[in-house]
């Protein structure tokens, strides 16, 4: 049977990495697929304890009902990381809890895009963000980006073609620190000047920060947020997103939206009309875990294991691949390299062959908003363990050079 | 700041319950306004075991992104309580564990609804089905109810009428058991009635069934996905909703879809789009304290209190409004009492006077879908004590008659 759908679902397709990692659940691939935090890092005894607490302390509220922009208590832990990641002075009245930052992505989106509206991505972009905005019919234009992260340059010619046609971008969406898939941070100076074109060309700049808590090396740079007392204006053009789900646990299914004023209640009406607020009981059991402390010792954890993945992913690409084959990126932080392959491979049809070899990773085609490469491929060192990592890269070497 | 919003938000206002309810947390206030579950009946110390368990069992599952479509133990034990409901055989690859039915709710619309197609509701309808449907941007028509549910001729009526001006509905929306906020249920004759109405005009029938647990008198009747097999052809024009919200506890936030094979895919990418995943944090624990049977023996004590309440309701109008002013239903199951006051009465404005008495309701005219009726009122039975509903009637036969 074929149902009469909505226009937005025609050409929409299952996701690629989706479809891509029910084979990385094969025991015998190592897979540098995903994007799944380690479970060695999940501080269960610290939240098995929190849940107990909210039990204890406030059982029926735990269990109830509760406002749609969030439980109060856990707003007000989430001002306080937004405080310690360079963003001081936030009220909790412009934060909005979601379920996930994947929900947050989805509400801006369905508050702001009409069919045909343009929306400016870098390029390559965060596939799960790109695959909401085709839903909602968005006109994707990639903005390029380098090891700063996206290029100013680009962007302003890009608002400006627009405003020659008579339009106006609804937003400009960007993973700033270790963006995904690229790992690239976009430098302080870029920070800035994203800031004052938001101001010149009234457009929204959408900061989707999933990974800044993962920095294992470099200095920690505000988010754009953070940086709006510098640029006259820019606080009404910034949104920023983020999530626990990369240093607490991402099963909590708790993200937040920090919004200027005049977005709080469309966002609100449309986030209840989507699942009337997100569950109180991850709420409650992560705002008595934020409440102890136990993440401040948990992070410096997270971020060297990390960072020892990161580098064994590095030392293995040098010691396997021949000087001048695979050119990639070396991150500060986050879960992911970027790499890149000779003119004419075709990182999608090679897949196969990884996986023949026991290993498997992202082809870098559905990251990129038209003008696709296809010499790209995303490599996670996020889950699989150091040994594994080396074993891995050993594989794909194999893969490729057989 | 003003921002150029997407068209669907225009003209969506914030929900008019979710403000009344804003009032209702004033402690002097007793509140026939929310649809809250009563919180002395979460069985906490079975749900706090399961916590414990989930965490001793598999920790690091619990706390990890999961599948899109849910966890497979809850989804099992979801199909159980289908089977228990009267619908049995269904398949576990047909559930989609959801964010709350209302997330069911949004995900369906949005696959199905493209701006100005026909969707059918009761009228009146619930509220918050409304809204998702508006966002939309569907064309409402509401189908007449009377104390057996929606009346089969005028839905008939309704669909040819359709047919002549060349259009289709997208689906029809239905409460089929304690309607919200009518109370009604579909009689077993209607049900069948409706799956040849969806067969023979070949339009989807969704049910939301949150309510049908709640029985506190008369027999169970079959959800309509359980009775596809006495109608020729309708299994594929049924879908089911329903959540763990009314009986366990909604601060977990979990719901569930059932659907023809050919929604599958497309409702997964909808849900993947919009949060990737339910928690699965509320998911295993929700798996695990159903595993434990605990449930059994709750339901009973949930049954009997909302059966004491409602009676107590019943009671307190009869006795302390003047015959023939306030006609209402007599539910044999549900949260909620729908009562009707002469012509002419506006229980809009009357709301202020209800709450300088010390009672608050929610007024009938939100939850008509066009054709507005102003002399209605729903009154919730759920929350408040007996001894609260007693003195909370008579609050309101003073703020009528005065």
């Amino acid at each position: 049977m074929s149902y009469p759908l909505a226009s937005r679902m025609s050409g929409v397709k299952p996701s690629f990495v989706r479809e891509v990692l029910k084979v990385a659940v094969r025991k015998d691939i190592i897979s540098f697929a995903g994007g799944l935090p380690a479970p060695e890092l999940f501080d269960v005894e610290g939240i098995r304890q929190a849940a107990i607490d909210a039990f204890e302390q406030n059982p029926q509220a735990t269990l109830q009902y509760g406002p749609t922009d969030g439980y109060d208590v856990l707003k007000n832990h989430l001002i306080d990381i937004m405080a310690s990641r360079g963003a001081p002075g936030l009220s909790a009245e412009n934060l909005i809890v979601t379920t996930g930052s994947q929900q947050a992505i989805d509400v801006i989106a369905k508050i702001l895009v009409d069919p045909g509206d343009v929306v400016l991505v870098e390029r390559p972009a965060y596939l799960a963000a790109v695959q909401v905005f085709e839903i909602y019919q968005a006109e994707l234009r990639g903005i390029e980006i380098d090891a700063d992260g996206l290029n100013p340059d680009d962007l302003e010619q890009q608002l400006q073609a627009l405003q020659a046609e008579g339009r106006r971008a609804k937003f400009i969406y960007t993973v700033a620190t270790f963006g995904n898939p690229s790992g690239a941070t976009l430098s302080l100076e870029r920070r800035k000047k994203l800031l004052e074109l938001a101001v010149k060309y009234q457009v929204l700049v959408i900061e989707d920060d999933p990974y800044s808590e993962l920095r294992f090396s470099g200095e920690t740079l505000p988010p754009l947020v953070g940086l709006t007392s510098v640029v006259d204006g820019s606080s009404e053009w910034v949104c920023y997103f983020s999530t626990l789900s990369k240093f607490v646990a991402p099963g909590l299914r708790l993200g937040w939206m920090l919004l200027p004023e005049g977005l709080v209640q469309p966002v609100t009406i449309a986030k209840q009309a989507a699942d009337l607020h997100t569950s109180t009981f991850a709420q409650h059991v992560a705002a008595r875990y934020l409440e102890t402390g136990r993440l401040q010792a948990q992070l410096p954890k997270i971020r060297s294991t990390y960072g020892a993945k990161g580098h064994a992913m590095i030392a293995a690409l040098e010691a396997h691949f021949p000087a001048g084959m695979l050119e990639f990126n070396k991150p500060d932080g986050g879960m992911f390299l970027w790499a890149k392959m000779a003119a004419g491979v075709d990182t999608m049809s090679m897949v196969q062959k990884a996986v023949d070899n026991g290993v498997i990773y992202v082809p870098g085609v559905p990251f990129f908003p038209g003008d696709i490469k296809h010499n790209y491929l995303r490599l996670s060192f996020a889950t699989p363990s150091t040994e594994q990592i080396e074993e891995g890269v050993k594989r794909l070497a194999r893969a490729v050079l057989d």
